[in-house]
């Protein structure tokens, strides 16, 4: 494989670009396909089964393109169907967005004998206990406290700032109980959070560090890339940056570069009717643009 | 068609139940389905050539039951897609929920020469401006403020109740504005809203009533019916309902009850992948259980 081949990324829509942009600044050599699946946003209150699908589809339509790396850049899509991704593409080297989170949260808890560490994500994310399981693999003493905070995504969804009283009423709310727990560390736990990551910080005071797994999961891929030979030197031209939606292109358009951080081109369009799941027993999608009897004529 | 043949409603997720209830509460004799898309949940800021995608495949998916009348329960739906909905199945009685809300507002807003009506709905349901035409076709004199208000679904969702203060501080940021404009008459342009519509209700004070068009609705279809003279007659044994999910049935299953009103049976699983648009240039799902290469071997 060549090293001129693409990393793809992947999410529900745009939070994942928040890793995208992270990845660009790092590896700013790097030719990227960006996944937006915005026709089925969000993924936070869906099922494993489902997202699962979705994320092999996606999958199934860039593996034309050849990609040397496969990122899952939306925390529930990891959580729920990481494992079931890398099953259903052997080939694929795919990484996703938890570890690199989890890696960092332990790393900032220090040498406490029993750190408490917190970590806010959607319904799905937290159900799926991953952090707790990344976690506990690296700190077997570790405390954990998981909260969804499904409000988050609609707030930055709508543009709402730091600045607002609904958000900051809402991460009061939420993040009051874990504080006062003692929590360590708090971990972002969804690629949409960052959008409010000085608030948390300034709520939350210089004595718990709050962790966005954007940085520390381009740094992740970096490493895979070098493991595997594959790294784009940095003396190459500038990596290119190609998007794909599956609806409202021109949304994605207005709404990216705040989540990207550099100019972001027009997307492409996808029909999710152009998706297809390769263990779905195989379903092959035969399109007839003729009626189905003038077919049925013509083949007598 | 016989008067027992089902009324199907959908929807694209839990928000429809509002409508489904009174509809029960009005037709308790009739038979209805209620599908609700809760994998592809929500549609309020989805385009309108996606919403009718999913909406196209939804009937075309209940079509077989043959439903004497058909609910779009969905503002946001009834605002993109009802048009495209009945060019598409000119055969079939469809109908949405709209239309009955701006009835009642009009009516609700009496005799004043230029009423001032307000209407809180998705941002698909305000962009389309499908109130204002509604209203306007009724009441050419009335002014209109609708304000997109994206987030009371979400805290719907989360199960937050009326007594929780970042319910009340979102309704008053969005309401205030409204209210101080001098609004006569409220519409509740989404089906999850009436969930806070006591606290609404009580906010704007007795001068200015909230329209919630589940009611209206409900009246709407029974007129629709007994012109068609497919109402079934009042003793006839109480009617059934089957319930289908793109997702997650165990959660439609706890939540249900809270907007139906009454107890709802174990919801159908329904794949998206099961789901057909009859207008995408009938595509054609041949489903291939054995390994293609053996299916090929077989044919020759």
């Amino acid at each position: 494989m060549p090293v001129c081949s693409p990393i793809a990324i992947l999410d529900s829509g745009l939070g994942g670009l928040t890793v995208a942009g992270a990845i660009r600044a790092a590896l700013p050599q790097e030719n990227i396909l960006y996944f937006g699946d915005t026709a089925r946003v969000p993924y936070g209150a869906k099922t494993a089964a489902t997202v699962s699908k979705f994320v092999r589809q996606i999958i199934d339509y860039l593996r034309p393109q050849e990609p040397k790396h496969v990122v899952i850049a939306c925390n529930t899509a990891t959580a729920l169907a990481l494992d079931d991704a890398r099953k259903s593409f052997p080939g694929l080297s795919i990484s996703g967005v938890i570890e690199p989170g989890a890696k960092a949260a332990v790393a900032a808890a220090g040498k406490k004998p029993s750190p408490l560490i917190g970590v806010i994500a959607t319904e799905a994310t937290v159900r799926s206990k991953a952090y707790e399981v990344a976690i506990g693999r690296r700190r077997t003493l570790a405390r954990m406290v998981c909260r969804p905070t499904p409000l988050i995504v609609p707030l930055v969804e709508e543009g709402r700032g730091g600045d607002d009283p609904v958000v900051q009423l809402a991460l009061k709310q939420y993040l009051l109980p874990m504080y006062q727990e003692g929590m360590d560390v708090l971990v972002l736990g969804c690629t949409h959070y960052p959008v409010y990551k000085d608030l948390i910080g300034r709520m939350l005071g210089p004595k718990v560090p709050v962790i966005d797994s954007a940085d520390q999961c381009a740094q992740d891929v970096r490493r895979r890339l070098v493991d595997s030979s594959l790294l784009r030197t940095a003396d190459a031209v500038a990596g290119t940056l190609r998007c794909y939606v599956t609806d409202d292109p021109p949304r994605f358009a207005r709404l990216a570069q705040r989540f990207f951080g550099f100019p972001v081109p027009k997307p492409t369009w996808v029909s999710i009717e152009d998706l297809h799941d390769p263990s779905a027993g195989a379903p092959v999608q035969v399109r007839i643009h003729a009626p189905a009897a003038a077919v049925m004529r013509s083949a007598v």
